[in-house]
């Protein structure tokens, strides 16, 4: 994306950008994938520009691709962020010094920027976290050990958590963070580790299971001393369903 | 907003706009309001520009203000909108005609443009619908009895509606709906409007009780004839804490 900054810029909606969430589940760990750029001490998301020829979705799904080199899964618009002071003169600068790229030529790149966010969930052990450059660091941190980001990410970042954790009491979660076979403790801690709390044993093996989405197995899991936990699997037709039509009955 | 067209284009961002879904309760309808202009057979949202020194949020305000006549109300970003395919040569051009604009200088106009959506509620008897010009029309309409729509403005309409239902599911919803004191009946009918579906009495009074923001008063609704309902008021401080803590606990 940055080495497109001094140049190609009609190729590109003015003004817009777009940032990545990418949470991957790992060791009990909701982790995001970030990145350490060359011209800055700060982290950031993933991100990258608007071609003027394509859909913002399939923008944000190409930087999701780059990334990841995962395709096909679950991406999510959540929000778009346009506070004039998002903007940082110092942060274009720094990137345009190091690019080697004369102010007058990385006008487009210094004008104010409105972003939208989009987070995704992915299998952490499918991903292959990719870099743009040598000089850049790209790695998967703990949610609750992410160092100071650029600009408004860390902003962005609350937002697509804040999302994810209300959009748990819309829509089943799981089907691309958890192995294909999982234990209902297992997907307990999922739900415990997004939420950040400890959920009731009981009140979680009913709710869940009144959803309706999971398919007991007849395997047990292996290497489990004595009282084996019985494996499930996503029954993926009924999780789609209720993926479409909101989990939630309410009112 | 359209009178800035062919001038002062540095003065906004550029390719990005505001198109904001304002709702009303009126006469057991939920109703949107609605303009049509003098250029298109079609109606549309009402909606402006983003002025570069004025964040997005800002920038949505000042519509539903212009619009209404209201501030301070419930206003809430809930998607941008940026298929490529959304902008209209067609539309771009009968605005232009009508305007008198040539072709060159209508080109920051006819540029393409991303959209953010907001909707707000309001209370239908405090807005005063307020024209841009005489030509044009602006009118309160049942969401069931919209009229075609321009561009892209039906599929904003819809996802602020279905984006209302979810969130009936998060949130209180009739403080600036409702009158300030009503009777549950009246309550529930906003609820049904909104969701399109009857909602059982003895549930719904059960639900919206035991969420904690009704005070009971100690008048009875007048004019009616025999067991006169009685009246409620919204507990403001615990409506405004339900709203920023959700009110569904969930898992």
């Amino acid at each position: 994306m940055l080495k497109d900054i001094g140049e190609n810029n009609a190729n590109y909606q003015p003004g817009l950008s777009i940032d990545c969430v990418i949470f991957g589940f790992h060791d009990n760990q909701l982790k995001v994938l970030l990145i350490k750029t060359p011209y800055e001490d700060k982290w950031s998301l993933p991100g990258g520009f608007v071609p003027i020829d394509e859909d913002i979705d399939t923008a944000a799904v190409t930087v999701l691709n780059e990334r990841t080199g995962m395709k096909g899964i679950f991406l999510r618009q959540f929000a778009t962020f346009g506070q004039v002071k998002r903007n940082d003169k110092h942060f274009d600068n720094a990137v345009l010094d190091h690019f080697k790229i004369p102010r007058e030529a990385g006008k487009w790149f210094t004008q104010r920027f409105v972003t939208i966010g989009y987070y995704a969930l992915i299998d952490f052990l499918k991903a292959i976290p990719q870099k743009e450059n040598k000089q850049e660091i790209i790695e998967w941190i703990d949610h609750k050990e992410v160092p100071a980001l650029i600009l408004d990410h860390a902003a962005i970042l609350d937002k697509a958590l804040s999302t994810l954790r209300i959009e748990l009491n819309l829509m089943p979660v799981g089907y691309n963070l958890l192995p294909e076979k999982f234990t209902i403790p297992q997907l307990q801690k999922l739900y415990e580790t997004i939420l950040d709390k400890k959920l009731d044993r009981r009140n979680f093996l009913r709710k869940i299971t009144n959803i309706g989405i999971l398919t007991k197995l007849d395997e047990k899991k292996s290497n489990v001393a004595h009282k084996a936990p019985n494996l499930y699997t996503f029954d993926k037709e009924k999780y789609d369903e209720v993926l479409k039509n909101g989990l939630n009955q309410g009112w």
